[in-house]
């Protein structure tokens, strides 16, 4: 049993299914993370062995967990005795200098095992991560012999040699700063184009904006309107192991914004309009 | 519960083991493979599921399974309506041209996975294999992504690239008489080196040599020994999920023939007489 954040990515859903394990979804707050009291709840009444959570520029919701909290949440876990997996690969694209500190930093007994990658911050197709795995470090070796082998090297030293080269914190510099104006301009349309009463997260990072449509509206059905339209969402259902968020959804401002973008965000408010419209 | 050929690939059976799977070894002929009266016996008994194996070049054995015992694999695995995991990784290297037929290629209800590489090929830094997965392509997509999400796409360019220009087939044959005569001068330095009575495998392609000594000759033992020489031995028992093949021993010769290589041959020849000597 792993307990998560919610909503939580999806990818990190389907792999704990995938292997057999079961996610239970802890309540969280889009400013300040996951509850540490209905956390505290879970571990007293399950057999939880592992958090898993994302909390710098949380994704989809986007927001960084204050420090006081991820001190609290690393005491709970070594209250209960269990690890926490920290997702930390939209750490680097917070968008307040010095980037927001990691759980692991505050580690002393080696529970977290802290996951990061180049994926969002130089290019996914890289696929090259890495993980501190902290005490958990025989497993993981075993687990990455056993899954994929070896990584192939060349990504890696292109890797290297960027970073040797001194152009990878200029390069993060540069993104966040994009990221940010991306962010707002985001916001801006959302408000502009969807219909009244819709919710937009803040994200205080990385390129994802998680959007609150009204109580009872579907996503799913948005999607599907939207279809021969050529403009797709995230819908929200997908980041909940049991279906929630259905009238949710995420929107990604990672390209530049453009004349194209800004359509797309207006057809999709107009969309929500239109399915509105046929319900009432 | 997993039938494989034995001897078989370490890395196959650590990650059956893994992923929660048994692996059940079925005697193996050292020249024609998997014994289809064992096996036959073995799918009666118990719920196998699934046939892993090596047929062609087999790893660690070298042999090449005949057409005849290809196709009656396939019709029993057909009757017992269980898949067949066919690692045809060295493929491409058998001596013999036209290169041997697969079992996928026999195969009529999709009941054939047939996985592999170009790290055995061209290059095992490149990291890029495949999976023709007949029937099973759903599950295989899901296990790819929650495995190892998507792959870096450089290497697949540089590998398409390569092929496009007509090299893969020039290297390939080229490769293909290199290792043969490499195979010919290893045996050579084994029988001069090794005690008398050594047995020694003779691969039908890729580069592989299985080295059988006396029965109750630990090479665990001999490892050890060879330890401060700079001499390293693949030993028997890691291709047995039982701990078999004690007195085996694996030998690569990928390396083009030289003085350090024979050299290394003689030291362990020498080792193997010593303890040997101990022993009486």
């Amino acid at each position: 049993l792993v307990a998560v954040d919610s909503p939580s990515f999806f990818g990190a859903m389907q792999t704990l299914k995938g292997v057999g394990m079961k996610a239970l979804e802890i309540p969280t707050d889009p400013l300040t993370g996951i509850s540490l009291e209905a956390l505290e709840l879970a571990l007293e009444q399950w057999p939880i062995k592992v958090i898993q959570l994302t909390p710098n520029c949380n994704n989809p919701l986007g927001y960084v967990m204050p420090e006081a909290r991820k001190r609290a949440l690393l005491t709970l876990a070594q209250r209960f005795d269990v690890a926490i997996i920290e997702d930390d690969v939209y750490g680097d694209l917070a968008y307040n200098y010095p980037r927001p500190r990691t759980i692991k930093s505050f580690d002393e007994d080696g529970r977290v095992l802290l996951c990061s990658s180049f994926s969002k911050t130089l290019a996914p197709g890289l696929r090259i991560g890495w993980v501190a795995p902290g005490r958990y470090l025989e497993q993981v070796l075993h687990m990455k012999y056993i899954g994929t082998g070896s990584s192939a090297p060349q990504p890696q030293l292109a890797i290297a040699d960027f970073i040797e080269g001194g152009h990878y914190e200029p390069h993060v510099r540069r993104m966040r700063t994009q990221y940010q104006r991306s962010r707002d301009q985001m916001i801006d349309w959302v408000m502009r184009y969807f219909p009244e009463g819709t919710r937009a997260s803040r994200p205080q990072g990385g390129f994802m904006l998680w959007v609150e449509l009204a109580e009872g509206f579907d996503t799913l059905r948005l999607n599907r309107a939207l279809l021969d339209k050529g403009v797709q969402i995230a819908v929200g259902s997908i980041f909940s192991a049991s279906g929630k968020y259905r009238n949710c959804m995420r929107m990604n401002f990672a390209a530049k914004p453009s004349r194209e973008i800004e359509n797309a965000v207006r057809i999709v408010g107009e969309t929500i309009a239109l399915l509105n419209a046929q319900t009432d």
